[in-house]
Parts: C-alpha cells; sequence; structure tokens
C-alpha cells in the first residue's frame, strides 16, 4: 500500500475537482482525504488529497497525471509520498526554549521528520545537541564573516540533503542567498503578533505600548523582514502587572508552541503558499 | 441565477466527490462552494455544496439529483434555495441580552432569517419586542399549564410556518412534545461550558468549584436535558477576584455572541448532524 | 452609608498603604475594595480604593485627606461619589452593532451612566435612537463644515455636563479641541489589533497580511492617531477561508464586546492612565 | 538582603491591612509586593506579600510577628525565605511531554526549584532522566504492590526532604496516604476542561460528545478523583475534523504548559488554598 499527498494549484474553472477524483478512481487510488479551497479574490483554486494506491509507480502516476490534468488546468502541483521523511535543520543562537521543544518533540516521536544537525552563531546550546545526539555546529557570525558563514551552513544543507530550515530564535537576519535556495522552506519564529512589532525587542515596544495581550507568529521568511507568509499565531493576555521580564516568560511559552504547530503543518505538507500568504489544510 | 445549497450524507465509498461534482457540471451548475468531511470511526461521508444554475428548475434537479445519485449511494440529502429565508421563533423568559443581541442583528440585516414572533412566560421582555416591532405572546407557564401551553406555542409555530426555534435563555424544559416535531431545530443557549455543569445554576457551581474558565454551549435541544448536539462553544478566563454576579455578567457577553453564533451557523445551512454530534462547515 | 471610590498615584515610597488605610479606618471607613500597583520602572505608585462610611460628608473628607497624605506624599488623587452616575455621549457614524450593544445594556440597567444624547455625522442610525428614545443630533461633518460641527458637539457636551464620550464606531477623526477638553475621557474602538493595522480598512490590510488572528482594540483618544492608552483588546481566529467580509462580520463581535467591556471599566473608575498606559484595576 | 514572602489569611476585618504594612515599616522593611482578597462570601481575608530586609533575622521576625499580629487577627500564616529553593518530586508514567516540558524549563533555570529525582511505575522514561542527569527510581506499581510501593515513594520524599511532588501525566491514584503527607503539595494535570471528563480517557469522551473545545486543568490532589483545587486551565478550540488521535495531540500542548504554569505559580508561593479553591496571586 502506497500513500501520496497531491497539492495543487491553477485558475478556478469548472471541473476541476470532477477531474482530479475521477483521475484518482481511474487509477484505483482510494482519496482518504480532500479538500479544496478558491481565493476568490484572485481566482485561485487550492487542493490537498490524500490517496492510498494498492499497486503504484511514482513515475507512471506523475506522467499520467501531467498528461490528463496539468495541461488541461494548467496546474501547479506537487506530489508527496508519506513515506518520505523530509530533512530539517534547525538554527538557534542563545535561547533553548524552542530548541528543547523541539527535540523533546523529536524524540519521542511526535515529529515525522529527520534532524540531520543543529547550526548555531554561539556555544551555548551545545550540551542540548548533544544530550540529544544531534550533531551541533558552531558557525560564529560577525558582520564581517557573515557570507563566509552562509557559505558554510549552505554546504552543511547541501551535504545533508536539507528539506527545509528552521530558525528556533535564530537572532540573524539571513541573506537572500540562503532564502533564495530555499524559498517558502525557512520558518522563523518572531516574537509579536506581527505585523505588530516588527525588528528587534518587541516584548519592550509591547511594554512600552501598553497592549493587553502579546502574541507570536510563526512564518515562512522572505527578504523582507518578518513580512513573509504566516504560517500560525497566537496570543496571551497580559496586564498592567506583567514587566517586560513577565512579557518574555509568558512569550517563551507562546513561542515554543506556535514555532512547533508550525513546523508539524510544514512537515504535513499541509500549507500552500500563493501571493505571500498561506493556505492551512486541516 | 439560482443558487442552492446542498447537504449530503451516506456510507463513505468510492466515487461520490467524482459523482456529486460530476451531476453538477452536467446540469450546467457553477460550485462556488464544496467541502467534505469523513468521520472515519462511522465511515460516514458529509458534503456541504453551494451551486449557483443560469437556468434551473429545483423539481427537475431533485428529480434528477434522486434518480443519478441517491440511490446509488444510498444518500441522505437536502437542497435549498439560497433565496429561502427560514422563519426563526424566540422564546424567552425574563433574560434580555441575548434578545437585545438576536434583534440587534436581526434589525441590521445580520440575520438572513424572519421572526414572525416572540414567545415568553413572563411579560418582562414584550417592551423589548415592541421596540423593535415584533408580535411577542405571553403564554404563561406552571406545572399545571404547561401542557396547555406548549400546545399554544405549537400552534403559533405552525400557524406561521415556523422553521426553528431559538430559546434565548428561555428558562423552562421543553418536552418532546415540541422536540419531536422540531428534531435538530430548536437552538438553545447553555451558560456553561458543557458538559460541565449540566442543569440550573452554572454560574454558582462553576464558583464553587473554583474553575478558572468559564464558558458557554449552543446546542440543539433533545430530551436529555444539555446533552443534544453541540454547535457552538466559548469561553473566558476568571480568577479568585470573580465573585458569582462577575461570572454572571462575563457570562451574558459570551451567551449573547456564541448564540448568535449557532444561529448564524444553523441559517446558512452550515451545521449537519449525525450521532448526537455537529459538523459545522466554514 | 456613603460609597466612595479612591484613586491615588504618586511616586513610591514607604508607608503609603499604612497611611491610607489608617486614614481610612481613623475616619471609621470601610475598606471594601482594595488594590495598588507599582510601575518599578517609572517608580509610580497607583491605588484603587472603594471604602464605605456611615456618616460622611465629601467636604470634610476631601479636606482631611489632602492635609494629612496628599502633601505628605505628593500624590495625585480622585475621589468618586459611588452614587454619581456619569453621562456619557455617544457619537456614531453608519455602523449600528456596536450602538446597538451600548443601548441593549444600558437598557437592562447593566451600564451605571446616563446616556444624554447620541450625535452623528449621518442620520442612518437615527431610528434606532428613536426606539431607545434617546435624542439625536445630526451633525453633518465636511472638511468645510468641521470646525462648525465640533464647535456644536461641545456646546451639546457642555449643555448636558458630560463626563466622557465614546466614539462607536464614529468614522471621523477627532480634532485637538475636543480632545483637550476630554484628556482620557474620549472612549474609541479600532477595528484591528493595535498597533498593527492603524488607520483606515484594517480588516482589508489583515487580509491582505494573511493573519491568522483579527483583533479589536479600545483605547483612549489622542492626538497620534490610533496610538492612545489601551484599554482592552480582544481577538479572534481566522483562516484562509474567511474573505474580507468575514473578517469584518467577526470583527463587529470583537468590537462591540471590547467597547463595551471598555465603556464598564470607565464607568466603574477601574482605570487610571500613566505615561500612555492604562493601568486597569479588577 | 533579605527577601521574604508571606502568606496570610484570616476572618476579615478592619484594620488588617493598615497593621501588616505598619509592621513591616516599623520593622525597616520595603514591601515590593503586596496583594489581597477578600472572599466576601465567606468573609476570608487573605494576603502575599514581599519585603525586603537590609537587616533580618527570620527568627525575631517571626516571634514579632506573632505576637504582634497573629494573635489579635488570629490569623494563618507562612513566611518564605525567598532564596529557599524547594525541593520537587516527579511522578511519570509513560508519557514524556510533560517530563519533556519540565526538564526543559528546569535546565534553561526557569523553575526555581530542585529535582531530587524522578519516580515512574514503568521504566520507559529512564533515558529522558539520564540525559537530564536525573535519579530515576522505577517503582513498578499493581494492586497487590501499590501499599508497598507508596511506601518507597513515601522514603524517597522523606530522604530527600521532598517539598511537593508534581504528577507529571502519572497515570496512577495516589492513595490518602501520600495525600495526607503533602496535603495542597501534589500537583496533578488532568487531560479534560474539569469538571468535564473526570476519570480516565477524557480525550475519549470530550469526541464522543462532540464539544468544540477541549482544556486542561492543573489541580492539587485531594480525595476525591479529579477534584481537588484548581490552580490553572487552559483550552484550545477544536472541530468535527479532530479525530480522537488529534485532540489527544493538541491536547498535549495544553497539558504541559498547563502544568508548567501551575508548578511555577506554586514554586513562587502564588498560591493560597481554601475551601477547596485557590486564591492565585500576580
Amino acid at each position: 500500500m502506497k500513500k501520496i499527498t497531491l497539492q495543487i494549484h491553477c485558475n478556478d474553472q469548472p471541473g476541476i475537482i470532477a477531474a482530479v477524483t475521477s483521475f484518482i478512481a481511474n487509477n484505483s487510488g482510494n482519496i482518504v482525504y480532500i479538500d479544496q479551497h478558491v481565493d476568490s479574490e484572485q481566482n485561485i483554486f487550492f487542493m490537498r488529497l490524500e490517496s492510498e494506491f494498492t499497486s503504484f509507480s511514482i513515475t507512471t502516476f506523475k506522467a499520467n497525471f501531467k498528461s490528463v490534468l496539468v495541461k488541461k488546468f494548467n496546474m501547479k502541483w506537487r506530489v508527496y509520498d508519506a513515506e518520505d521523511q523530509p530533512k530539517m535543520a534547525v538554527f538557534v543562537s542563545k535561547y533553548e526554549h524552542c530548541l528543547y521543544d523541539i527535540l523533546g518533540r523529536y524524540s519521542s516521536g511526535e515529529l515525522n521528520v529527520k534532524i540531520p544537525f543543529i547550526i548555531s552563531n554561539h556555544n551555548d546550546l551545545k550540551p542540548i545537541a548533544e544530550r540529544f545526539n544531534i550533531p551541533f555546529y558552531h558557525i560564529p557570525v560577525t558582520k564581517a564573516t557573515k557570507a563566509e558563514a552562509e557559505i558554510q551552513q549552505l554546504q552543511l544543507c547541501e551535504k545533508y540533503a536539507i528539506d527545509f530550515i528552521v530558525l528556533a530564535r535564530y537572532m540573524q537576519i539571513v541573506s537572500s542567498k540562503i532564502i533564495n535556495k530555499f524559498p517558502n522552506k525557512i520558518i522563523n519564529i518572531h516574537h509579536s503578533f506581527l505585523p505588530a512589532f516588527v525588528g528587534a525587542k518587541p516584548y519592550h515596544s509591547a511594554y512600552k505600548r501598553g497592549v493587553k495581550i502579546i502574541g507570536a507568529t510563526s512564518h515562512y521568511v522572505t527578504e523582507a523582514l518578518d513580512a513573509g507568509p504566516i504560517i500560525e499565531q497566537d496570543v496571551a493576555r497580559v496586564s498592567h502587572t506583567h514587566a517586560i521580564k513577565d512579557l518574555i516568560a509568558k512569550g517563551r511559552d507562546l513561542e515554543k508552541i506556535v514555532l512547533s504547530t508550525a513546523i508539524k503543518q510544514h512537515i504535513g505538507r499541509k500549507v500552500m503558499v500563493f501571493n505571500n500568504k498561506t493556505v492551512i489544510f486541516s
């Protein structure tokens, strides 16, 4: 039994669902999940579908799908083998809460992913990586060495065939050199309810503004700072009794849950990106 | 241009989506919304579909749908004309917050519904009904008169061809005589986070138990008290600083929003009920 | 029995609480509520206190309080007679949901306030005012007439001895002429999670940004647009399935609850403003 | 500089706050936190106070406090040295998410506590304990051996002078023998929004009931199952799309955050228990 996940988007037009579901049926597939979304403003149709096949050749499937459907509807599409575990690189700096949360879930089998290595610009979190038996690469980053450091980072990603990168409170701005290699494949956690408080020290800004609710946002990294497609957000109530250190402490819990939720959605191939926004299938 | 909403459920089996979407396409319909859900435990398939037709006869559609699809898949199904405004009866007692919320939304066109009348076992809220120019029937209910009162209530519902009933903090238990006439068509608001605090005085019970969060629940009325299919729930944080009267005040805001949300979902034909649970389409 | 509410702030220094509570005890008062807050960054002490007195003269109390405490601690202070109902003016434009919510609560006695009149730059909501028997003044506002219109607004406020103003989706920017007369006494509702999406059309901006949570913010009006002290905020989850009109509909429920909550806190003398932030006592 | 935390409760009566704050001032203490609460139903006064002293003897303080205040107001009271790190035992079974969350926070210094050991009735989580270098005791529990096992557990608690116990998804009912030794000092996490779904398999019950929101509850253990004083609760939205395994996965995130929040409140001496309810100071 082979299970695949299919993601499609194209201009909205009559007959797509019938055509795709008939195609699956004609190829002896059993649909176990299907959902679709129409962005009526842009007139774009999105579909996510999971199907099981008793006998299956990915090559044949791709060829047939292409000749029968892709041309007719001018589709953008991707097909994933459910057994393929994506490879995820983790970048950190000095904060450990997101890293602990990711590694705890990873160790208990909650994340269907491989983590070949952790990269950090500092050595502080090396003991945590060791605790979980994951290779740790210390690649310091200064203004002068940043370009060189990114080359090293990319070499590691290539060597281990990394599929996507998670910035788990990695306190550096990633340059377009890396972003272009991993378009909509770098997941960041920003410690505010974006688009409020872009940039550095958002808890300080939130405190100063006197907000009654703080948040955290996980998004794909694009070249515009903290402006990429949002995957997940969550919030918590605060009050005048919370000093900045209390906002930071509350925020840690938001950050780690929001980031891990975004990672799970990405791993589950539940996210589609269009026009700097995400469609998140259930 | 005619717009319809279709609700279907049947045993899950291959080919349903392809068959239904092809049927719509073959009848020159344009699907503007489609969503489906499979209850894998019960193996039941649910679908909600909105479609537009330039030329349309409901009689022909129903006949064709029946002969082509219903038998083949052994479907339970309903089709609604989007122009048909359902007729909603409102039952109240003495609390006005839910009534005000419903009537404010009704007057501003937020609810696509007709409200032919309001029934109450007390006269207290009559001035509100008058303010909004809605007929108000005072039908007192005592142990002795309850059977007779329910006959009067049902006569009014029949006379005005009522489609569904909203109990907007109607403090009486509705008997099976009414429930059987309106199965999954009586919407109640219970002032707790069900199944916690079933029955009378839930805020008192919540206070006594020392919960840190209170809630409200809207559900369809069945013969088992406060145990019908849940449509909508919401919650609010409370603390030791809240006395019972504060819980009641906070709860009012929850109750009115939760009830009105449930009403909107019902009016929009977004709710399907199966096995004492609801599927709520988006 | 006379009940008062006391608000104090001053530089934090040892002995304030002991001094104030002793003062109340020495004047035969019974403290029924006391809470305090220290802003450690600014070193400011805030206190809110409710006390009952069997025999009481406000003049004597004020004189004593001043001579015993105010000078010693260099306090800013206010004392309110709990029986005094503040007078609240409501400004609206064309959206009715906040107005209905306010008037429903007002009519059912939930708001301990008087509403002498409603002002609008349009005539649309006049029937609602009439329904609730509240005088309605239609004062159109154009660029050319704005200065004159604000004079009329202020004259009405003076005539009726208005204590504070609520902008219930009043779609005009209020000038400093009015703001200066009502410092921290004009409550606005902004239909976003401030400081995100300041200014016009926040739901359109939220849709475009692809946020997963929307919000509403009630704040005191200052000369900087949407930048005054925040009183209350709340949020709701949204997803890619929500079109702009859905965000607007969800937002209406947030707006009315957030605004009414802020109004209740203001009426209850629970809000203290310092440094463009609020302290909200329970 | 010595810092203490003081917790007091007694019948509410005039002059307590003045008396306590004057006492601190007279002993050259600087109050850095004070909050109080009156349960008006029970007429009980609660206070939590933090104070700094330049010169301080705990013995003298206790003796003075007792002679000056305790007798006069018939107080129940506790004083804690802020430097004393409480000793916390962790009991687990097979689920690792709460344990990972606790140990991650512990390792990063987020919890001001000592963890002398972990006890489990299974060996599954031993590798996690080893990873964090914490002694792990495997004490199997069967019906036949339960009494003996609890004796071993208590011996370990005595040996290490344990202050309180955390049941981090420990799937056993703790008997009164242990509860009586640790009254309001055993913190449990229950995987439902109590009082809904007491007992085993709450996610299955929640699924069956079709709730739209699930929750988790942390409470002190008393002899009545899942009925002890609630410390913290939180909730998450679910829908018909969530199967039981999805509820369990969502619930894990709630459970670990709720439990760790409760632990932090307990460690911070912010919780007071009265009448099977908690007062949680900020």
